[in-house]
């Protein structure tokens, strides 16, 4: 079902996570296709696979930088190589501006502040006006987590970050579940206009979420920037918000079922510590493809219990299933290495680089 | 509230998770104390903290041997010089028996079958009658995951293990959420019975789980081995089960206020990826204990966002709150290391040694 043979992975022992190369290759393809027929730029967000020949391969298939959610993901990528990322992120404390600074000495670095707070810490940190640092105001446009709350704060804090000598105004930046809702459309519209009467046209609009990334050419004349993440392997999540389908999630989960109490439960090596306890709205901790009807019903660290009462077909012990995880992020989060799957069937084991960095 | 002061924590960056060592060594002495005034036996189960120095702390002060849930944790715990583990999980596939045939060689190594091609598994990996391998019985007592589910059960499996000449029957193994209930105690009593009967009384039976710790003493004829885990550093969910008060918590995750977006929100720069997504049936992600009205409502990866409209106090954009997890053994395995606190204040960085191992 996920198209890698037992035989294949037999070298693997579990739980590990699986990826199938071939996979991520036509998940990424397809997003520039997409973008580029549209004139949307692709900013991908590193968070999900924190791997640098990942960020490498979606830069050379066009995307014009790359996002990463902490300094310690963006230290990995500027070591790899990578020049331009995109920090969307208020970076608080003298210890971070450092850290930014340093970065900034190496390679294109560009960030986000909500408040004046931390414009004020920018300013503290960057005063060269030959090489200001570029500053986008993060808007909250339904989310409810950072971002100013109206189109006048951002024109405020935009007015901000413009009178400071060593930062720029770059643009807006909204993280939306759901980014063409009007709410969303009137608010960017609102801040562009009164932004650019207040001569400061934001260059960039910056939006991101895989759920909406295929709809998002449409407003391609609003935002031209996107930044998606998990689109590169897909997951359980994506499937039920309409991307694709379980063939084109790249990453498993591979277990082992290590036990059958009774005729409709069995338990596998995988628990919270390989597949996490996210649920995004979901019922169970993940979707088996060899066993469609299969719930997992709960997991403790090291077990996921799986039941198996809609299932005419059930696994016996010994055997090894494929979990499509709900939330895949998290997940590559937990491993310090993961399996990648070529087409001859070669297996690469490649560590996640950028897992575990503080701040 | 944590004790540790601002000042003392001034070299960390957010999010770091920050033990308070004195509280650790007085939650160890606490429950080592509990156990021997009842003469049960302590068998600390490590996946919690994962760090070597602790498991060895958990010995001198007379812990008969250590836990682990899998092989990559018992062979960083032998590694570190321990050489009694107990690994009470069904090991399933030649790659992990040879791994535990390895340690096997080195320390002494007990395990738990639940079923009869496990117990095969063994029979074909151990074959040394001059040095059998100790195996014990998961009974599922009402927890409804691994485990025989019957008296009978147990009883069938036991015989199967005393008939393989290298393996030796070693006792019954449960975990229990609810060890006392009477369902709990007429299964063991049961199993225990006819084991007896059947000339083979278990010399060990070991029940778990730091809720119930502290009434597992009047528990003592029945189960002789106890194998709690989070009574190191204890949490959230520990405290709203009755142990002990937040004082007792001796680990919190660090976090810096990056965002106040409005009047009633907090955003802190730890989310899913340094308190994970654990409920345990809480409401909310975490407690902080100097904001004790104060809700964690959301999660998003490196975003933890605060609902403050109960709290008359509130926090600054800047500054660093401590956060009480719900489950420390899933934040603890996100982290590469962690901070200790002395006594005088001294702060040692330890890595998380067993973090991170595959199976």
């Amino acid at each position: 079902m996920t198209g890698l043979s037992d035989a294949m992975l037999a070298p693997l022992d579990t739980p590990a996570v699986v990826i199938d190369a071939r996979k991520v290759e036509a998940n990424l393809k397809r997003a520039q296709a997409y973008a580029d027929r549209y004139g949307l730029k692709l900013r991908p967000h590193i968070k999900t696979h924190k791997m640098p020949h990942l960020a490498i391969r979606q830069l050379e298939l066009g995307a014009v930088g790359i996002t990463c959610q902490k300094l310690g993901e963006a230290e990995v990528m500027a070591d790899a190589g990578i020049s331009d990322i995109f920090l969307p992120y208020n970076i608080v404390g003298e210890p971070k501006l450092a850290r930014l600074a340093a970065l900034r000495r190496r390679v294109k670095m560009s960030v986000t502040a909500d408040n004046a707070v931390v414009v004020a810490g920018y300013a503290s940190a960057f005063n060269d006006p030959s090489a200001p640092l570029p500053v986008l105001v993060e808007c909250d446009t339904g989310m409810g987590r950072c971002g100013v709350t109206t189109p006048d704060a951002a024109r405020e804090l935009a007015l901000r970050i413009a009178a400071a000598p060593g930062l720029r105004f770059a643009g807006l930046m909204t993280f939306p579940a759901t980014h063409r809702t009007s709410e969303t459309q009137a608010f960017l519209q609102t801040a562009i206009a009164e932004l650019t009467a207040a001569g400061l046209h934001p260059a960039i609009v910056s939006s991101g979420g895989t759920p909406d990334l295929y709809s998002a050419g449409e407003d391609a004349g609003i935002v031209n920037e996107y930044r998606p993440g998990t689109y590169v392997f897909s997951d359980r999540f994506q499937v039920t918000k309409g991307l694709g389908s379980y063939e084109d999630c790249a990453l498993s989960v591979l277990a082992t079922v290590v036990s059958r109490p009774t005729d409709t439960r069995a338990v596998i090596d995988a628990g919270s510590k390989a597949l996490t306890s996210d649920l995004l709205g979901l019922e169970g901790y993940g979707y088996l493809p060899d066993y469609p009807e299969a719930r997992i019903v709960s997991l403790s660290e090291e077990h996921g219990v799986i039941d198996l009462s809609a299932s005419a077909r059930r696994p016996e012990i010994g055997e090894r299933v494929h979990v499509i995880p709900n939330h895949v992020c998290p997940v590559v989060n937990l491993f310090d290495s993961v399996h990648f799957v070529q087409a001859d069937g070669a297996i690469q084991d490649v560590p996640v680089a950028a897992r575990g960095r503080v701040g």
